[in-house]
């Protein structure tokens, strides 16, 4: 196996172990960058000197993080101070910040290896950058996190942080095939990571696996590494969940999920129907009203400065948010925090819900990113959600499948996903 | 009278009028601040050049906006791109944002004209900065919107924006003698606003009118702004609320406000006693942990890369927050949620609540701020408050009275502020 497609805890451990060094895998990483870089499209930037410079001081260092020495992209909406943070946007061309997010400085913290800056759509909205689904790259990796989604399912980086408002972690995890988690709304802390809609943003992580989710999540949060679960005969009880928009799923994607659950069940899951309340049908819409209302305050400063160097749909967004009646946007937060406690006793019932992470796999094309209807709903009540991926598509490219749980239910949520990764592994492993 | 002692209202209407001009207006801002600066020390930057062009300009556009060529302060932890902003640390000497907050572009928008930074405390907590109370060098201006505070009330300019995490308003409006307004959670947007606690955090304003504190909401939330209420037989609810802490405030605050409680009783107001239910005695405290647990967090950057630039004060905070356990931190929000739940019902038979502002007037000396504690709570329910200037301490210092609103009900809070400040000017007038 080349040090590249080692995952976040295996390559921690190896360099725990001194059985590899930090530098030896960031030259791997910095190799598969170079050799697929320009098919992918992955990084708005990496320096490949001063990438090597900070691996030969972690290795120099005794490593007492749980992440040293581990190399971890950075969506280019988040702040770093050595490395320029554009936005997605030709506004911010060469910006350099003065200090890193949070966020990056508690990776750093723990010891891990920021390698660059991953393509982002602008301000994490909806206009594509460069990036490839590195599945096929003749579709969208999806967005907003596009570049750290590609990186990761391309075996260049372990792991990477991206965003979410809508469904940007959620839908390109399912089109590129790798593992994308959002947690509990308010869980990481966002200072230095540019703000598209306050009520609605959240930092989130590009993984291979739910373990090393887990482990980015522990250095986030400064906890613990979460032990292994005890017994390998616990099962979690999950509820299918088709939502209001099932409808808008591709019959691969509704067929596969059914099949899915069925076979979870078969494999000692507790398996049931969930049907939500009529009202949370209106949830996708009263999501978009929220976002676009904030958005049109957050951008304030772009949209009156630089205009016509803002997208055209980044410009209608604006414009609908500014005409948004202010009690439409109360009426929405207060209908969010109503469904976020109507759903909390279904949450209680079940360990998790199984839902779609978008309609299907990567569409055609990469002038647009794919849509996030799947995720709005999940966004607005704040939940903590998991896209694993889950099967393929018959044209071949990766679908994922959305595990949500409960508010602050996070520890049980990962819990959960661990063990249908496992069934899904086993699953694929006897061909089913 | 100066054209510096106009308010907000007043001098926006004159302006539109063309009975003065913005440059008018701002020469003898720029005047006052030249004349009394070096004993009030208000300002962190002010470029008298730049702000008279500024001026210029505005007085060359046909005036659209309703803030058209009204100077206004910005607490150094908004960021702007045309001033240094430096979050009250040495950390961030001469940093110079490449983008203004939102914040300050949506005043921009409505024609403020942005005078320059005013002091804050280091990072809006507890360390002050060089500002004294105006109306006594001696004594502390309160913080950390401590040179906002300072500016309005010794009319260098008519109104600033300020910053509450825990008492950051209420506190130095209490002191200074001037109208300080936190909206409910949430509602200005923090963009390009440097963040402490993310789930307290909250922008507000300084000014010397509830009305002006109006004018600014509304270009804050782009609405158009309030009507004059109609009726002048109108008379809120008012429901008095000592609070737990209420043994904390000085006795001449408590009678003052008793007082006070009556006098508007007889002023026409329904007035009664409120209490509070007794877990609400805890939230003082669970506001700490809440503030303590999400800085140790935002200022990961900081205190990994400058510690030695760091106050005791804000170590000693950052330290407290990476030993609280999470799950008393979880417990911590989810008690404030089912606060807010639980004060719903009150506030819905009271139009307002009236608490203390801060312990007594400003404390001598300026080596520290004084105590937020009549703030904590409100700020861990999220709730509107405003603290309007009542009457003065034996020593001539001014006290504020703390006038408590529902969630999104800052329009009431708003109309019943404007009520009660009719009402002290009416006692002030009859010496009362």
């Amino acid at each position: 196996m080349n040090l590249h497609e080692l995952g976040i805890a295996d390559a921690a451990q190896a360099i725990r172990d001194k059985r590899i060094s930090a530098t030896e895998l960031a030259q791997d990483c910095l190799a598969r960058i170079k050799q697929r870089e320009a098919e992918v499209g992955a990084w708005q930037f990496v320096d490949p000197d001063s990438v090597l410079e900070q691996a030969r001081k972690l290795d120099a260092q005794p490593g007492q993080g749980p992440l040293h020495g581990v190399p971890i992209g950075v969506k280019d909406i988040i702040n770093t101070a050595d490395m320029p943070t554009e936005y997605g946007s030709p506004i911010y061309r060469a910006h350099r910040p003065r200090m890193d997010a949070a966020p990056v400085a508690l990776l750093r913290r723990a010891g891990a290896l920021i390698v660059g800056k991953t393509v982002t759509t602008e301000f994490a909205f909806f206009k594509p950058g460069k990036t490839c689904n590195p599945r096929n790259p003749k579709h969208t990796p999806g967005g907003s996190s596009s570049g750290s989604a590609a990186a990761v399912a391309d075996r260049m980086v372990p792991g990477a942080l991206g965003s979410q408002t809508a469904g940007s972690l959620i839908r390109p995890a399912s089109y590129c095939g790798v593992v994308g988690y959002k947690p509990t709304y308010g869980d990481f802390d966002l200072t230095g990571v540019k703000g598209l809609a306050h009520s609605l943003d959240t930092l989130g992580t590009l993984t291979r696996s739910v373990t090393d989710a887990a482990l980015l999540r522990a250095a986030l949060l400064e906890l613990a590494p979460e032990p292994e679960e005890v017994s390998s005969a616990w099962a979690p009880s999950i509820g299918l969940c088709r939502t209001a928009s099932w409808l808008d799923a591709s019959s691969e994607t509704r067929d596969g999920l059914e099949k899915l659950a069925l076979s979870l069940s078969l494999m000692g899951a507790r398996v049931g129907e969930v049907s939500l309340p009529d009202s949370f049908s209106r949830f996708p819409s009263l999501q978009k009203t929220l976002m676009a209302y904030e958005v049109a305050r957050s951008l304030a400063y772009e949209y009156d400065t630089a205009r016509e160097q803002l997208s055209g749909s980044i410009r209608e967004l604006i414009e609908f948010g500014t005409d948004i009646d202010r009690n439409d946007y109360v009426h929405a937060l207060c209908s969010a925090e109503q469904g976020a406690r109507q759903i909390e006793p279904v949450l209680e019932q079940w360990d998790i819900l199984l839902a779609p992470s978008a309609p299907g796999a990567a569409p055609a094309g990469v002038d647009a990113t794919g849509d996030p209807i799947f995720s709005r709903m999940w966004m607005l009540l704040g939940l903590p959600t998991i896209s694993l991926p889950a099967f393929n598509s018959a044209n071949g490219l990766p679908i994922g499948v959305q595990l949500v749980g409960a508010r602050f239910g996070d520890e049980r949520l990962l819990r959960a996903a661990r063990w249908v990764e496992r069934m899904l592994s086993q699953n694929k492993a006897v061909g089913a």
